[in-house]
């Protein structure tokens, strides 16, 4: 593994997690050179204060490597888009960058000869973008199928648990850290659909994408509860699959028996059932969120960097 | 993706599948060269008869990977080893092999700079060898916990749901295809240990082992229908797991809670749950044997070897 200056752009959560587990010994390589945070004042226990700036291009012209773990399109893609022109790698967590502007920032990337990991934007720490993108090499996949949002499946088994209705269940998932304030990105489904279309990229290529996307916010107690007197349970599934002349994207709540694998899928976890034409069906289930589930994505990202040079970036 | 000469070593059930999805056009860069077979005339639908030879020399001497799929110790253990010393990469899905002699193997690839491919040899078409050396790189393994062996699962299950004795059990797996004549291996848990092994070179690194071993070869009806009664199932469990010293690694039968997320995994099916300290429980499940699964797998090392230059493959 080389030594690698780090660039931290935001330490909220994730970025707090992400220099906890830097802080092993056996990851003495990788070292934080500065971090990017809006609020220098703010309480992050255990973040080395010195390293903290308010300006970017602090971070961004001095390092090998920039782990953004920012959120949202706008600065987010400024930075991490100078960063790819400036040749220096990035490794990130921000779906709604990589739904919004993946192609482009890949394209850029390409042309400087910089890499892009992103195995921390679907699902935290089940390895599912290396699952599709190295593990399936060798097959066809034909449909993926999952659940890709935890604060909705934290709010739906809230709901069938403990007969809570859906504004005291999305409380108890704020609460619980699980939610955003603003958990509207989540309960449309457009944050389920934006790692949809990110495992879309890997599995099926640019192909034409037809989508129907349907949240959960509607959703009341007796549709669960019915569900429930059948055996069954509700869950909020995002799924993709080949149909004639492209793709077919659907994020909606289905009703699943109790004995489908994702039924069995409670809390803020996630699912994905990969089905390829010669390995079948496969199912992963993890932890798709939390501090160290994804920061230790995030990390698994940055050692595969170090470890592997540049100019020998795996090309399929 | 650099063009590859590939030698195969082995033309049976796996090996067929391998020729099978390699005729794909987007793999036209690699190529197989020869292929050993012990007896030239049997029946492969597929297979191009002018590649099948008996010589092993042939196949070892001219190509740029060997494919090693022919199983056994001893003499794939000699081709393999010929074939690393000679600089050639090596793709092998043959977990007794690793069991037996893999830390020597691994030890005469650095020598030569050759690489060792070996994700087919555990859960076949499960992508478990890259979630552990890749996905968890950042991350410290407690446990892993697992049904390893596809004929024990789909013996057990047959008993619990077909009330078959283990005999009979036994015998609808051979004509299934599911075990071999001789279940030796498979039904007294050396199968099981085999790939746990492997998984635990990974996890643990050389740390002091202490193994139990049992079998499900004096499995009774009555165990299984008593353990249904308590809302139960009897699963054959492998698992391995830190303790003072050194990791303690056992294989035995386990009577799991029907709601156990290993109590759902029926059939010729294998399932891994990886524990991290940072990421919390993973579950992968999926078929862990058959032509295709584990021919896919095989060719995922393939497409991996033939994608990144050899001075650059990752060291962590």
């Amino acid at each position: 593994m080389r030594a690698l200056k780090i660039g931290l752009l935001g330490c909220g959560t994730v970025g707090q997690g992400f220099v906890r587990l830097l802080n092993e010994e056996r990851f003495r390589d990788l070292r934080i050179r500065r971090i990017l945070v809006r609020d220098l004042s703010k309480r992050r226990p255990g973040v080395d204060r010195s390293l903290l700036t308010t300006n970017a291009i602090e971070v961004l012209d001095d390092c090998d490597l920039v782990v953004e773990l920012i959120g949202g399109v706008h600065s987010a893609g400024a930075y991490v888009r100078r960063a790819l022109r400036n040749g220096c790698d990035v490794v990130t967590a921000n779906k709604a960058l990589l739904a919004d502007s993946g192609r482009d920032l890949f394209a850029v990337a390409r042309q400087s000869g910089a890499r892009i990991g992103f195995e921390a934007s679907v699902c935290g720490g089940i390895p599912v973008i290396r699952a599709i993108e190295r593990g399936l090499a060798g097959d066809t996949i034909e449909s993926i199928t999952g659940i890709l949002n935890g604060t909705c499946n934290y709010i739906l088994t809230r709901i069938e648990e403990n007969g809570a209705d859906f504004a005291a269940a999305l409380r108890l998932a704020q609460e619980r850290g699980f939610a955003e304030a603003d958990a509207t990105l989540d309960v449309t489904g457009v944050d389920a659909l934006q790692k949809l279309q990110i495992l879309c990229e890997l599995a099926f290529g640019s192909s034409h994408r037809w989508v129907r996307v349907h949240g959960i916010d509607d959703v009341r107690r007796e549709e669960i509860e019915q569900a429930r007197s059948r055996r069954s349970v509700i869950r909020h599934v995002a799924s993709a699959r080949r149909v004639p002349g492209g793709v077919e994207l659907r994020v909606e709540r289905r009703e699943l028996p109790e004995t489908h694998p994702l039924a069995s899928v409670r809390d803020e976890n996630n699912a994905v059932i990969v089905r390829g034409k010669a390995v079948g069906e496969m199912l992963f289930v993890g932890k798709g969120a939390g501090s160290l589930p994804t920061a230790a994505a995030v990390l698994s990202d940055v050692i595969e960097i170090a470890s592997v040079p540049r100019a020998a970036a795996m090309v399929i």
